[in-house]
C-alpha cells in the first residue's frame, strides 16, 4: 500500500502497530493511542491527504464514507444512544499535530472537549 | 421548503433570521448565533434530520459535501491556512443541543475546544 513515511499511512499499510477497528480499500479506523474518552477511534483515509485544506470534490464521498464509518462504529461501541462528538482538525489553530487527515470519534462518557451544541 | 417546526428547518427554508452565507439545494450555511471563535459557522442539510444517528448509506454524498462546503467557507473567511476545527456533535454525551443535524467550523484563533490532535 503506502510508502510514504507518515505514521498514519504506515498504520493504514500495516507496517505500524496500531488496534485496528475497521479496514477497507479506502479507510482505516484505529484506537487512538492516547484516548481522551473511553471510546476514542482515528477514522483516516488510506491515501495520504495531508489536511482538509487537500481535498477535492472528488473526495466528497470518501468523506462521507469516513462520517458513516464513523457513526456505525458509535453504533459498534453502543454509545450512539448516549452521544459522542466527531472532530476534525486542520491546521495549527485546529490544532492538528498529525500531518495525515483524521477524523475523531470520542464518546462513553459527556464529552467537554469540544463545545456544547 | 420545510414546514418541520425546527428553528434550523425555518432558517433553511428563509422562514427564521440568520446570517447565510451559502445555500444551495441540499446545504445552507450560517453564522452562530452565538460564535464560539472569530470564525463560527453552522452547516446544515436543509431536509431535516434529527442526527448523525440517523444517517444512511445513501447519505454519504451529502455528508461530503457539507463538509466540502465547510472547507471552502474556511478559505473564503481565509482562516484555512491558520487552521479551524470542524466539529459534529451527536446527542447527550456529545452535547448536541438542537436537533437538526449540523457541522460546526470554528477558527479565526487557536481554537481550545475539542481535543488537539
Amino acid at each position: 500500500m503506502e510508502t510514504y513515511p507518515c505514521i498514519f499511512c504506515k498504520i493504514a499499510a500495516g507496517s505500524a502497530p496500531a488496534k485496528i477497528v475497521y479496514q477497507d480499500a479506502e479507510i482505516t479506523a484505529f484506537y487512538d493511542r492516547h484516548p481522551r474518552a473511553p471510546v476514542h477511534v482515528l477514522i483516516i483515509p488510506n491515501r495520504h491527504i495531508d489536511s482538509a485544506n487537500d481535498l477535492s470534490e472528488s473526495d466528497a464521498a470518501l468523506i462521507g464514507r469516513m462520517f458513516l464509518t464513523a457513526v456505525r462504529l458509535a453504533g459498534d461501541h453502543r454509545i450512539a444512544e448516549n452521544g459522542y462528538r466527531l472532530i476534525l482538525n486542520t491546521g495549527r489553530d485546529g490544532g492538528q499535530t498529525v500531518p495525515h487527515l483524521h477524523l475523531h470519534l470520542l464518546g462513553g462518557q459527556r464529552i467537554h472537549l469540544g463545545l456544547n451544541h
